[in-house]
């Protein structure tokens, strides 16, 4: 197919494929004349994998080359893919470092929860050091460690972690694992939200919408 | 205190600072001299909340524009807030639009669950756009519907749904009530990604590595 209707099917736009396909992130399409080429369905599966990954999984191309990377290695096994994934949308979250104090104050909090837990999450991983930035945000605003708060959360936490590596791990496409972790990622966070919403709908004792 | 100090209590630089005075993001200081001004603890407080929102929450500027006029706004009851954060959070998941069949083919699943759910979540609200669109991306790239897949967590999502709101409306204050439906939304998330790295690290059979 021609670029413009790849850009149809896809969803992107020209300029952004042909962006996509500088930075090496879509291979180039065949060329079939001058200032033609033609792609076929692995480009716009591709297209629509970056596309999940930028829009929904909100990733920076840096974490998009990371994750595309993997997906191209053949060697990775569907566990360590699911590693690549799951560090790339958790690397989104990171704001600029909180203040040393705020830092400081939280960072015993966290390390006791995860003892607790048993999790194996290192010491100098990015999740703990997420967790920490997170609360210490909370704290220099003057809220309360709130590592306490969290505890309770670790068994749903861990319980969705289960059913997404199973899910996961059970689709042998490459693609088809990262989209499906990606997706599920922020299906439940959409849940999360309407289930907020469908809360705040009755506290506020709004007349009934259901979708009909 | 003099911008340098703001900016070094804050993390976010001089330029930065500069850049939201400009936008009314955050008010100007009291100018003192040629080219200065003295800012106070409510300048920092501001700074932080605006760190928090673009940092953790991944919010766009026109997204914490908003959630900052919310705060500023004194006749909003705190559940109104709560809507307002809770929309900036989940607009950030937009992608550019699913192409028309795959959005088509998961609608339905997506309407029926949330009729078999009884959430009042509006037909033309932003939380059912949001949830057809990531489905309809998954479809796309191959994937079966997952509405199905995804109703088992309803329960869940409505039980951090209620304890969010309980945790917001607790707090009188309008920023600390933003600050903490947006980080303890953002610390779930890293929990989420924490527990998937720990069943990873134990499939995977790495040695343990508690933070000590």
């Amino acid at each position: 197919m021609k670029i413009s209707r790849l850009s149809r099917l896809s969803g992107v736009s020209i300029p952004t494929i042909k962006f996509y396909v500088r930075e090496q992130l879509l291979p180039a399409g065949i060329p079939t004349a001058r200032n033609q080429a033609e792609y076929d369905t692995t480009h716009l599966t591709r297209l629509r994998l970056i596309r999940l990954l930028t829009g929904a999984g909100m990733m920076s191309l840096a974490s998009v080359r990371e994750v595309l990377a993997a997906v191209d290695s053949d060697q990775l096994p569907p566990p360590e893919l699911v590693r690549v994934v799951n560090r790339a949308l958790l690397a989104e979250h990171a704001g600029p470092p909180a203040d040393r104090e705020a830092y400081d104050s939280v960072a015993p909090g966290v390390d006791r929860m995860l003892q607790r837990l048993g999790w194996r999450v290192g010491r100098s991983g990015p999740e703990r050091e997420s967790l920490i930035q997170a609360l210490a945000a909370l704290r220099a605003l003057g809220v309360p460690c709130v590592a306490e708060e969290l505890a309770p959360y670790a068994e749903v936490a861990e319980k969705l972690a289960t059913q997404s590596l199973d899910r996961a791990t059970g689709s042998g496409d490459a693609v088809l694992l990262v989209a499906r972790i990606v997706l599920f990622d922020v299906a439940f966070d959409i849940m999360r939200r309407m289930a907020l919403q469908h809360r705040l709908a009755e506290v506020l004792g709004e007349p009934a919408d259901p979708p009909q």
